[in-house]
């Protein structure tokens, strides 16, 4: 196990925060990106924490976030609203599109926000989640950049796209799946690349669309500038294992998000140039649409709670149910401190330096 | 492969409708869960075809289906209502709240349905589909008897919990995603068992919650009064292939269904008694809520048709996209008979000998 250092939660927020001002980011935009950001980091969620000032800068210097920019609303009526992103911070148009969808669907009972020409967003779950306290549920959807290969194709056209739902339960936290469609994160497969392991089948394919365990082989093809070998989704390769399934799962993402914004699919997001072409899309209903919310939480908790104590197979101490375990660490992370591992520690101490920020770790 | 008889689509439709009426289907019953029927098997989806009017009349013999019980509106807004089904037909009752759901969307730009103790309601395309011709998306989920385990656990707890959403496509027929959340329906198991084929790691796993390649182990199990051992959902056993995420949009689909209706989760659905307590989730939502809909409904078709178009992999012909094959199937059954396997067959002539039907085969 890397050695983790703990960092007081406000204190990382408040860094973070100077950080991306540094990076030209206003305040506004600075502050939701932030928080969101450092929520990753609490949640357990490493991949989508403050590891990603380093893309975000290169976002900003490569012209594909524009930092300043404000949304727009292009479209609306009681129940929806659609949003040019006019390529700016992924979280803030993210935050924008929410706040309208939350309020829009307080007094209508449901609203829909369908977002183009935005870019990374964070944890999905971050924006499904802010339906709960208010007695909705959330959802959250994102194209990405292309990464992964339809079933019986080679080319990589779609992306991690992820889908994000919370549902509210009595007395815990909410019920939060947020899960890319594709079988794992793109980081995992680095990971075994930098460690020379062997992939399981099912995560990735070749150039020629054949199941492959070679992390370093697939990272090079992923990172070329050729389209061909990437990752599979859930169910991997064929139909054997249903990754067709996974594979509609992530074209449904990318048609609720890129298709409905007229935005940009996931082929073409990131071709350099101005704005990454990230396209979203959100929903937000209230449990009362369907009876007493109040009934409707407790028998969500008491379904949640059954499959908790459910048996076991051996090997197991606990079952989870969505959300549980990522909860859980950001209780610790309030109480004890944001863990940041060292790649993360020496990126923040060389932002410090850079941009005449106090060390978090003096 | 087994040797198919051909039927034309409106001579089975008729037969099939008075079966159904021999069952104790009172007319408008009979007439919607034909349809369901033979448009699965018209499709290329056998096994949620004809073939079922066994279980069907087993359904209204056991006690679990009501057929002349009237569906009843419990709770409504101007975007949503909730059905008590009063374990009726599970097909009637789906279209009585998808007519409803199409109305009240077609006014406020969407609406959703919660549906309890209904029953088995036939393919969850069908449902999802009915959007698409009046340029909305059309969603549908349901629970089912209990026959998976989730990530941990050894006891069957969700059921296949299908997912369906259907898009409508310039032009084309719609992008149409119905999916169990397990790895394969359970008739694949069936098959295998019969056949004494080893199946595939990844489709179930034994009472102990360990990885099983023996079909027939797994159908004593699934068959037997005791809980433990069944299906795993997509990605498999454990996270390393994901397995989480297809245990978590088994759940999802669980709190949609049963959680929002106050209704019967898998694990207590088909226990005998009166009803079988299946639950369904509906959802409609028209295209304009975002802007221009033929120009959304052209660019989900150049984003499907490019997919269609990209390069393949060695040993396909086609790259299809969701929906392609099913709509494919069901041109042919239209032209020259809907497809029948030998069993079919035999099941169908022991009704028409049973109801003094004439047969479809003289």
């Amino acid at each position: 196990m890397m050695k983790l250092k703990k960092v007081d939660a406000q204190t990382l927020l408040e860094f973070t925060t100077e950080v991306l001002k540094s990076f030209g980011y206003p305040q506004a935009q600075a502050d939701i990106t932030a928080k969101v950001l450092v929520e990753a980091d609490a949640r357990g969620i490493p991949s989508h924490g403050v590891a990603r000032l380093a893309m975000y800068k290169r976002n900003v210097a490569g012209g594909s976030a524009r930092p300043a920019a404000e949304p727009e609303v292009i479209h609306e009526t009681p129940v929806s609203l659609s949003v040019d992103g006019k390529h700016g911070i992924g979280p803030y148009i993210s935050k924008f599109t929410m706040e309208k969808c939350l309020k829009k669907g307080l007094e209508s009972g449901v609203c829909f926000g369908s977002v183009k020409d935005s870019n990374h967003f964070g944890i999905a779950g971050y924006w499904a989640d802010m339906a709960t306290s208010r007695n909705m549920i959330g959802m959250a959807f994102t194209n990405t950049l292309k990464c992964g290969i339809v079933t019986g194709g080679r080319e990589r056209l779609l992306g991690t796209n992820p889908i994000a739902v919370a549902i509210p339960r009595d007395n815990k936290e909410s019920f939060l799946l947020d899960m890319a469609t594709t079988t794992v994160a793109h980081g995992k497969i680095e990971v075994y690349g930098r460690r020379k392991k062997e992939m399981p089948i099912g995560w990735a394919v070749d150039e020629y669309g054949k199941n492959s365990s070679d992390a370093r082989h697939i990272e090079d093809l992923i990172l070329s500038k050729e389209p061909f070998g990437g990752q599979l989704y859930l169910g991997g390769e064929g139909e054997m294992l249903g990754g067709h399934k996974g594979y509609g799962l992530a074209l449904l993402v990318e048609l609720l998000c890129s298709g409905l914004s007229l935005g940009t699919w996931s082929r073409y997001t990131f071709q350099g140039g101005e704005g990454s072409g990230t396209a979203h899309f959100f929903a937000v209903f209230r449990l009362d649409l369907f009876g007493d919310a109040e009934k409707i939480k407790k028998h969500v908790d008491s379904i949640l709670t059954e499959i908790q104590n459910s048996e076991r197979a051996p090997g197991y101490d606990r079952i989870y149910v969505h959300g549980e375990k990522e909860w859980g660490n950001r209780a610790v992370s309030i109480k004890d401190g944001v863990p940041l591992d060292a790649a993360t520690c020496t990126l923040l101490e060389g932002f410090a330096k850079d941009y005449n920020i106090p060390s978090l770790f003096n």
